[in-house]
């Protein structure tokens, strides 16, 4: 049977296929508990939540699932700035939202939710499994989570990555090809040399890594879910294909957006967060190409740009909002995630020749 | 039978498994035969090759192989220059290649071979496939071609390029995706914005193409072949798996280079060319990245930079070759051609179950 993979086993989940913790509203406790019952393993993107909203939201999904889920944080990372720098940021901001009549100051700077109080939240709300992106956990918190049989989930962009984290005895790795839409998980050197499709990065972990690798980036059917296992996935994460989910928290407009995609329109940017990450092209991102200079790193950028991608929603202007979408968003349909589920699995079927 | 595709019965071939056709002096003509020869389909990258030299190589192959095999050309684009442009270029070239004490100037300049007299050859040779990139022949170049029963193989990198391909009547199209080694084939719109990996591209053709559809980039393995098939893909075209067979005609050095790979450095570039390609990073890639402006359209800098080119292979110089290479170029090996399709038919056999 093509779900008995080492990894839907090692997470007690009945197909090996995760959604994936989109972080800014997207993965609502509706979504991550739809998945999960689905027989698939939903996931929280819980980076941007205060530790009391976490801590909400677990509850809520408990409510809505007793099946296993995941809740994703960002690792924090070193970054530096200067007054200066930040009001050349705001310059530019201003200058490439000018229709919005917003005003981004250094004022509107405020530091990222505590990830110390958060991965609190996880381990005080007993979530079976953490994953993680930009970074390794501290050691003590790999024991401290693991004295607290979490499983732990990695996001790697290049081997080099990957064998970093079976060396730090994390369970199982997401291998992220240069398809995937939203942030890259990059930790190692710059994002740009980073970027490997998944057809090359797949085989090369599964030729190296011992743990189950979760293929991600592109997968939106059957057909690539089936490629993905040829590669050496024991698994996949999806995240664009939920996004258009009648469950999915996103705004409206962003997911119009997405359904009316009829090839592939997206762009690298570091213009909304400070990190590199893939999303629909929209009038911001092209204005911010010609202000590469002046785009200070995450989180900085990020809660620049925060009071920009608020009055975009107010607006309903998808010129300004962030909307991640992976190099396949094109297939994105408008149902229920458990259709979705039932869709890829019947395509699965069909294509193993099982039921 | 994993090899029966419509691909390879079209192609009467064996495999399903196509050597890339790599302009340059990769593929000689033993390398083309003894791709044919296994079982695959060898195919002799001319774009560079004046129309006789074509003819030579074209009869040499028929010589060493009584199997079908396909030459490949590169359709004429649009370029513009001035001189000053000419000159901005040559100055950016002579400090980035310092080292090698030669000097490029405007009289370097030469025309590339006569596309027509290419053309013509490949016509009057019988050669029985004719497959081409950066663009489409004209209709009346289609009709002569199919008039004389040789078989049109095209090449993509979006779906829009692979649906004006079917609608010219071309019977066969290589879907190159963003790991792919050596030229960008995009033919419509600016490279940059034709970069898909091919999880995502591949399985975007399959659901809109009716022609069989090649998947090419960074496939080396047997596993990435599966995955190919599973996208919905009727064959693969691989190219940097056979740089570094003994039959291969690369200089030495880049051979070496390519073999020491132990994990992903390639980058692409337009600093040989003019045009995108994908290669190992190397000393002139790093410095003409501080001159991206000064580089001038293919096949311009292509011309300009061929002193420099033949100098490194003459010194042996790896940091002023190109060295092309897709995203798994650390697979490569260093065997006969016939060797490397065994081990690729005898893993896809393991892996189907089949023999």
């Amino acid at each position: 049977m093509w779900q008995n993979t080492p990894l839907a086993r090692k997470l007690s989940i009945r197909y090996p296929i995760i959604g994936a913790p989109m972080a800014g509203g997207a993965t609502t406790p509706e979504l991550v508990a739809a998945i999960s019952n689905a027989g698939g393993l939903g996931s929280l993107g819980a980076g941007y939540m205060q530790p009391e909203q976490i801590k909400k939201a677990i509850r809520k999904i408990k409510q809505l699932t007793n099946k296993p889920f995941a809740v994703n944080l960002f690792i924090p990372c070193d970054y530096r700035v200067t007054p200066q720098e930040i009001q050349l940021a705001c310059t530019a901001l201003n200058q490439s939202s000018t229709e919005l009549k917003t005003t981004i100051s250094a004022c509107d700077y405020h530091d990222p939710p505590s990830y110390d109080e958060q991965l609190g939240v996880i381990i005080e709300e007993y979530v079976p499994i953490f994953s993680f992106t930009f970074g390794i956990p501290s050691t003590k918190d790999i024991s401290r989570l693991k004295n607290n049989d979490i499983l732990l989930i990695g996001t790697a962009t290049t081997l080099t990555e990957a064998l970093l984290l079976e060396e730090n005895r994390i369970d199982m790795i997401v291998a992220q090809g240069y398809e995937a839409g939203g942030h890259r998980g990059t930790f190692l050197g710059i994002e740009e040399d980073a970027l490997i499709g998944l057809i090359s990065l797949v085989p090369q972990l599964a030729d190296c890594i011992n743990i189950p690798i979760i293929a991600s980036g592109g997968i939106m059917d059957g057909k690539a879910i089936a490629a993905s296992f040829s590669l050496g996935g024991s698994g996949v994460q999806m995240g664009t294909a939920f996004l258009t989910c009648l469950e999915s928290g996103i705004h409206p407009k962003y997911k119009k957006t997405l359904l009316s995609q009829v090839k592939d329109n997206t762009v690298l940017t570091r213009a909304f967060s400070g990190k590199l990450a893939r999303g629909i092209q929209n009038l911001f991102t092209k204005r911010m190409a010609h202000h590469l200079d002046t785009i200070t790193d995450y989180p900085i950028q990020n809660s620049l740009t925060q009071k920009i991608r608020q009055k975009a929603k107010s607006l309903h202007s998808s010129d300004f909002m962030s909307m991640w979408a992976g190099q396949s968003a094109h297939l994105c349909k408008e149902v229920k995630a458990k259709e979705l589920l039932k869709s890829l699995v019947d395509e699965l079927n069909v294509i193993y020749n099982t039921n």
